[in-house]
């Protein structure tokens, strides 16, 4: 059976259609690089691709990330400023058996050789956004204020599953800073025997407890894809407690090897987008006094940017 | 107990100095550094820092990664030209809440403002390797012919459990390239509650089966330190023979939370060097026809480059 799973409410459109074309027999390399790529063009989601939050320089440093779960190969491009689409980069880079991740120029090198178009992938907003907060003289150093990251698993009806992930990164993060979204094991994990898990939130908390590879290995020892999600994330949680710190900002997406899906956050609101043979729906994920909750929502009750 | 362990015949003058140290009461942390940034600095050691192996235009781009089990903070330079001590840089990023993992110019700004002298990193000897290599038109894609990380973990009195990676990444590489030495959960992963490992040999492998969290993972479930290195790399190459692809390059480094050493490798020839409370000991583990062994060796009966 195909299915197909996406972050936040911004992938419910894309991830909609992608499973309308994966049912149609469509592979799910191509469903997942189109509903990751259709996020990142849209300048109104300011947290991936163009239009991204940008850093303290005022560019936009992007990063994404691509896993084969049939292969295990991977592709990765980390903190470009110029590729158009830089899923289509990391999954044109997953095959390769040397040199898959690349960062900075070397990446935007190989993007204009595999002839994906090249632009400035800030946006009047984006510039405004930036001297806005200079002008606030907030500490880039302070809250989390959005850095959310779309992350697409899908399975087709040839049993291929596929993760592709994509993000601008933390607003007014140093120039050259990577997160999670890139990272094999922390941002995504794909393994076509027991299942694969994508990552969105504070990079750099989900890759100190290499929160997706952690999911997919808790499905290979036998637990059901909840369960799983839920654990890894629940253990790094309590494990964090015991040195004094709260998880506030990670949330998971995960799909089993059979198609089913889970999802799990430390967050008070985790919208995601799933597409199985129940149907598509955008579901909430909420995480209130300990306990989670899952719920479907009309994708009309939940702002497009979430 | 105070115990040490180091990738490779080029760590083990440096490891037992450390090792000396650690047991007059030196940090875990001071000892880390001290062992892989010897290895930075040492000029014949031409896979790691100084005079490092260049990439396809023939400057030398670095990696390094850092991380403590205590508190599960991390930091890492990515693909850096010009610090002079890339594990020094990482050391000093771990300790951020963001902006831990820099690649690029972004991590020389911050190696500058840190103090941390910045120099060409080329070596004559490693220009004209590269010359070489070029008039020999042999493919950068072909075999593997050198790429040895230096990591070095080390637990001291007090119970702290620190991991350091150092490497100048695959020759020939393409330039912003990165391996697995900067990558937490594949280039190294430390938990003082589990254990630690770290990984040397082809990094994009590596990544692929996140080896590093896997073999702390296997710890923290109750194996001992070294079924759980060996059974974490068995597990990993026997799901690439099912692919039909076989593991040639990979080598791990292992220690518990007790202080107790293991390693493994895919490889006829690894050496490694540890500090235990048995004494400080260079050994070999050879894989052949399927079978480990790990056996100590005289320092002077195995080249030191290896």
């Amino acid at each position: 059976m195909a299915s197909i799973i996406g972050t936040w409410r911004m992938s419910y459109d894309s991830v909609a259609e992608a499973y309308r074309r994966l049912c149609g027999g469509e592979s799910a390399m191509n469903a997942v690089e189109y509903a990751v790529a259709e996020v990142e063009k849209n300048p109104a989601f300011t947290s991936v691709g163009y239009g991204g939050l940008p850093a303290r320089d005022g560019q936009v440093y992007l990063d994404a990330g691509w896993m084969d779960g049939n292969t295990l190969r991977c592709g990765a491009v980390l903190s470009v400023r110029h590729i158009s689409s830089p899923v289509k980069a990391a999954r044109l880079l997953c095959g390769r058996a040397k040199n898959w991740m690349l960062c900075g120029e070397g990446a935007e090198a190989f993007a204009i050789a595999a002839g994906i178009p090249v632009m400035d992938m800030r946006t009047d907003n984006s510039v405004h956004r930036w001297r806005e907060r200079l002008a606030d003289e907030i500490s880039a150093a302070g809250a989390y204020d959005g850095h959310d990251t779309v992350c697409v698993i899908a399975k087709d009806d040839e049993g291929h599953l596929i993760v592709g992930t994509s993000t601008s990164g933390l607003f007014m993060k140093e120039p050259g800073r990577v997160g999670d979204t890139p990272i094999a094991g922390s941002g995504f994990y794909a393994d076509a025997e027991a299942g694969a898990a994508a990552a969105t939130g504070l990079g750099e908390d989900i890759m100190r407890g290499c929160l997706s590879y952690e999911t997919v290995a808790r499905m290979r020892a036998g637990d059901n894809v909840q369960h799983a999600v839920e654990t890894a994330l629940q253990t790094y949680m309590m494990r964090r407690d015991r040195m004094g710190e709260e998880t506030e900002n990670i949330s998971l997406i995960a799909m089993d090897a059979a198609g089913n899906v889970g999802a799990a956050t430390s967050m008070e609101s985790f919208p995601f987008a799933a597409g199985t043979p129940d149907g598509m729906f955008l579901y909430e994920a909420v995480y209130r006094h300990g306990q989670l909750t899952i719920g479907r929502r009309h994708p009309e009750d939940i702002p497009l940017g979430s």
